[in-house]
């Protein structure tokens, strides 16, 4: 334990947040999200060195255990600490702006294209793994880093195009929605059957299955029922008094929902990121009145970018450079666009036999973005040990995160080039293609 | 260096945060400030133990050094890193509110009032401990605990009574903000004289005078020429673009700037909050229409409360009841509200002939609260060695928190009284009363 000083710890999150805003509005100039330039800075922090020693050294980070990094110094307590806050607080935003209204109300269409579009990725990732190398707990990670679409880069093509009131529009985001519920299941299950080490029992797989199940039903049910009830208990009380109660401050109130919950899927087994996308949904009805959109936004800003980096710091860069490596990031990336263009396409022709092959293929590319939902799933993996070794290995974790960042990047010029295939004439365009 | 593990963080922000907000909650219910309540249950959480072990305890926090507090496990680290980040946000958000307009506008009267309400108190606190204890260290952080003024209160209690437009109430807060300024030269003169340890030499104390004195006057030089020069270069660079270049997040921005004075503050032997409220500063005409205001707020109340519960934490429950310290506590409460009652009140009379008797005890009364700079000024006394002891003893910090509590209970219905003599028809009394 060394002696606490202030000046280093603030120069490290200064400099850590500085380089990566920066790298973030240099990527955010050529269209891409910022951040694949924080993690971009995270490589480069860890991997750089200027006169022998890297970022990391010069500001006093050490990392006692790289390959889970689950040790270090105070310095690296901090920043593991910030990470992972930060990462709370973007799933509890997507939370936020998860309701269950819509959630429930979504058509039969979006339904499937969320369902198949979870299924295939998963089973050809799992798959691959399986067959090659035969780890069980690498193969499920992969297969469940393939599955959450990333809508946020999705959304601002189709907003930047003004094609948003389009059916193939109104698909994609409500698939989306129902495809990070989907993807925090699949990750509570997988991350749960980590946490059962040794060989699989399958009485605790079903265990692990349904603690997931009934934790995600359980959060979806409260959000529809026992929080109106709350609020219209609260408001009934107070109409009959002459001074009214103060209501407690919306903010600290989610924010002690957020850390509850968090803290509560962690501790049995799940993850926390799990709890407060959950513990978000609660409060997404409310979330425009009381403000508290922009409040996480700005706690976000403050946060996020510390995972980013973290992210990119856990990519092993040397690593890289080997052949079997490169091979397994063509492959899992050609798995990841291939697997959501046809699942989601597929659940798509189920869904709704009048769609045209057009409209198929946005659907199909508007859900290939992976960003940083798979890259979360890839950095759990990493973190946790099973059997003495982390539950995913350095290489897929690379593998993984450069999967996650190029989908991210393919797919946008490929969407607004099927968009525009579909409607050649923009947002006036309402011909029907029929085939 | 212990393993991290993500459940024992989130577990400890979750309940210190709670029991900060519920004891907060319930003082509040009794007019008082929410940070009383913080405060308190910091006591109460190292303190009170539940079957042999404190919350502390339980949480599994560990503080090895208890007198200084600044050596500590992992948990320890991190609270102690949100606590400081607290504070430091807390002062950036009172610079956001200090406009160097109004700073360098006041009248003579607030001018005067803010100079001798700060000399008076300072060799007060300064004396008192120099002449009984004869610790120059401790004499100099008790004084310069004594001088900053916490407006909050105050401005409280004039907003409910309706009286923000009379010339006491306008006074004071002037005074106030200039006190701010005043209070930080202050406790960066003692702070830098506490690092040069040993015996004071004269050329080492004027060269931490002048450069605590040079960085606060450039500081309200760079927020007056300098930031307005730079946003008219960014203004006019972009009018002749066509596509006009993207400008930077203001809050991305401010957390950058409010880092990075904090750090250059703390590295030059200044203080962080010094730092960071001298970069409030620089966007203070620019904090309403960013929405600065609002987002720092957000970040303040999820941090600030690490804060004074740490202020609690540290406050030696035990030692509050031995005479001695009970005595100390009892003066220097009684200097605290005479210094600045007389002191404040002669620089009024000084400045303004024509103010009566009532209007006097008005602003006098209204200075008295010392809340939260005074307690920030005592917890950096206890965490600096001089000659392998804190600059203040862990009795005198405790003495100064209480000191700081009690006046700022104290003068708020005494402050409602004199303006009740003063204007007893409220206000529409517009009646001048000559003596």
């Amino acid at each position: 334990m060394e002696t606490l000083e202030l000046a280093p710890i603030i120069m490290m999150l200064l400099v850590i947040f500085v380089v990566a805003r920066v790298f973030s509005a240099v990527v955010e100039r050529f269209g891409l999200p910022g951040l694949i330039g924080e993690i971009v800075a995270g490589i480069l922090i860890a991997n750089l060195a200027i006169g022998g020693d890297t970022l990391l050294d010069l500001l006093g980070i050490v990392i006692e255990n790289p390959s889970t990094s689950t040790e270090g110094n105070d310095l690296y307590s901090i920043l593991y600490t910030f990470s992972e806050i930060g990462v709370i607080f973007l799933l509890f935003t997507v939370g936020l702006e998860t309701r269950v209204k819509d959630l429930l109300g979504s058509g039969k269409t979006a339904m499937l294209v969320a369902v198949v579009g979870v299924i295939v990725p998963f089973f050809l990732g799992f798959a691959f793994i399986q067959v090659t190398e035969g780890n069980f707990h690498h193969a499920m990670f992969l297969g469940a880093a393939m599955v959450a679409t990333s809508v946020g880069i999705t959304a601002r093509v189709i907003k930047d195009m003004h094609l948003m009131n389009k059916k193939e529009s109104r698909i994609i985001i409500s698939a989306a929605v129902i495809d990070d519920v989907l993807g925090m299941v699949v990750l509570a299950i997988v991350k749960g059957m980590a946490g059962t080490s040794g060989g699989i029992d399958p009485v605790g797989l079903i265990i692990v299955i349904a603690e997931a199940i009934i934790f995600v039903i359980g959060m979806i049910l409260a959000a529809k029922y026992l929080v109106p009830l709350l609020i219209g208990y609260w408001n009934k009380s107070n109409a009959g008094r002459e001074k009214p109660r103060k209501a407690p401050s919306p903010l600290a109130l989610a924010l002690i929902v957020c850390f509850f919950f968090a803290w509560l899927a962690e501790e049995i087994g799940l993850a926390a990121i799990i709890g407060s996308f959950l513990g978000g949904m609660l409060f997404s009805e409310y979330a425009e009145e009381t403000g508290l959109n922009g409040k996480f936004d700005t706690l976000t800003t403050m946060f996020i970018s510390f995972f980013f980096v973290m992210v990119g710091l856990k990519v092993d860069a040397s690593a890289l450079g080997s052949t079997t490596v490169i091979i397994d990031i063509v492959i899992v990336l050609v798995l990841a666009v291939v697997s959501k263009y046809v699942g989601c396409g597929l659940g798509a022709k189920i869904g709704d036999k009048g769609l045209g092959k057009d409209s198929l293929g946005i659907i199909g590319i508007g859900m290939v973005p992976r960003g940083e939902v798979g890259i979360i799933v890839a950095s759990i993996g990493l973190s946790i040990v099973v059997d003495g070794a982390p539950a995913l290995s350095a290489e897929l974790y690379s593998v993984i995160v450069i999967m996650a960042v190029a989908t991210t990047i393919i797919a946008p010029p490929l969407l607004s080039r099927a968009y525009k295939k579909r409607y050649p004439n923009g947002p006036e365009d309402d011909t029907v293609i029929m085939e």
